[in-house]
């Protein structure tokens, strides 16, 4: 009979160790993010103990560096598949902090390939009102607003909204004081410009820089940076400039490799400035 | 000593309970979705049994309708809340169907305000790339094709590329059948064209009516599709044209009530089916 009770004693012990979350006792992890293979493999091969997850249809690498946990997620491509790989994520980790990284096509002419974008701004650059304008008058490039994003940070669907995002001030300052750890191209604050667009039109390139300040283009910074408001979590957006149509410089998969080279240098230095 | 045991017993099984996931057992609710409170309200009025939820951010209403449970989801505005939202409610409610509904804007000219399309056909908008033009060549409006969207329907982050999405064949017709039920326009299947845009250059409607074929434009359909798309669940996309700059009409917020009650009648038909 003892031995019963014993047996219960243990499975039940088991069944409220499985029902409880651990999340409390451990260390909050960083969440690094790439929407591309090629935009996660070199952090993913920099993680220790290091373990597939799933969350929905995406995947994502749990592991740690300088035995501080981190999850390296691939979001997939675009403004749909990274809003909802993010949410996914924040719901099961609960992350400390959010990096979004990856390649980008630059805008400013001052820029060129491999050079790093440190989003200072970060505009959902799809999201726009056009003027009116009557059939038969064209289609003036620049007669555009940006529209305001809904963000939730009231919960319960109560949408405030907002006419950029910004990346945290404290992480921003990391990625520059490191920036001597990033000797491919040169490291600037800019503005980072979030749609499901490959712009090649030099005209309309010349537009969204002038008119919205945009350094660089690429598909999933301002949807991330919305679901990270959405949970106050701080947020840095970092880009590399792997091709510009500006300079008429081709698309060079190398920019990928050392972009998340230096962000695991900012990592390492975050989680060094943690103990 | 006996009293120990069956209290452990008791609480042993509790335990087994709160683990366990009782979604097998239930029928498999019906997910509605709109973005705004008055896309949904109708809707959520129409529940039995009603109670309030939240997922993440979001807000949810279960209920029932005609003994039947259904979810009213309030999305948000915009690509990202709606693929966020839709995946979370995937997840927690493994619904049976998905229909998007709610405003619109109109491209087509020969619909009118109140006219409801079927979406035939559903296009992520916003994703295009554009042919290249040098400095000075000004910017082709036309001059652009759409991008490939990434749907994960083998799971782990493996993507395939679909050009558009379309709505569920049976869904489609069953609006298709239930048109009379809608009295405040007319019923067309069409093509939704969703992006975060709000488009009033009638030159520019005009390129995307006729290159891509598109009826109306709102901001959710193609972002929700392609979440239902990566779980291989039916999904209908259903709006009602709420203005249209094309003849000069101005928002009617009657269009989003109208709409719901016809899709309350589609919802009712589906139930009818099931039984």
């Amino acid at each position: 009979m003892k031995k019963k009770i014993v047996a219960l004693l243990v499975a039940f012990t088991f069944f409220l160790t499985a029902c409880s979350s651990t999340k409390e006792v451990e260390e909050k992890p960083i969440l690094l993010q790439g929407a591309m293979d090629v935009e996660v493999e070199t952090m993913t091969n920099a993680l220790e103990e290091k373990e597939e997850l799933h969350l929905g249809k995406y995947i994502y690498y749990k592991g740690t560096i300088d035995d501080y946990p981190v999850i390296v997620s691939k979001t997939n491509v675009g403004i749909a598949n990274s809003a909802a790989s993010t949410t996914l994520a924040i719901e099961e980790f609960d992350p400390m902090i959010i990096i979004n990284q990856g390649t980008a096509g630059g805008h400013d002419p001052e820029l060129h390939r491999m050079d790093v974008v440190v989003g200072e701004h970060i505009l959902n650059m799809g999201a726009f009102k056009t003027d009116f304008q009557a059939e038969g008058e064209g289609v003036d490039p620049a007669a555009f607003e940006l529209r305001e994003t809904e963000v939730l940070t009231k919960g319960k669907g109560q949408a405030t909204e907002v006419q950029e995002f910004t990346s945290d001030e404290t992480l921003m300052e990391l990625a520059m004081e490191m920036q001597d750890s990033y000797t491919a191209g040169h490291v600037v604050k800019g503005t980072i410009g979030t749609a499901d667009e490959w712009n090649n039109q030099l005209d309309r390139i010349d537009i969204l820089h002038t008119k919205l300040g945009t350094s660089a283009e690429e598909m999933e910074s301002a949807a991330v940076a919305q679901m990270a408001y959405n949970y106050s979590i701080p947020y840095l957006g970092i880009r590399v400039l792997s091709n510009t149509a500006v300079h008429d410089e081709d698309f060079e998969p190398q920019s990928a490799v050392d972009l998340q080279e230096y962000v695991v240098e900012i990592v390492k230095a975050y989680i060094s400035e943690q103990k």
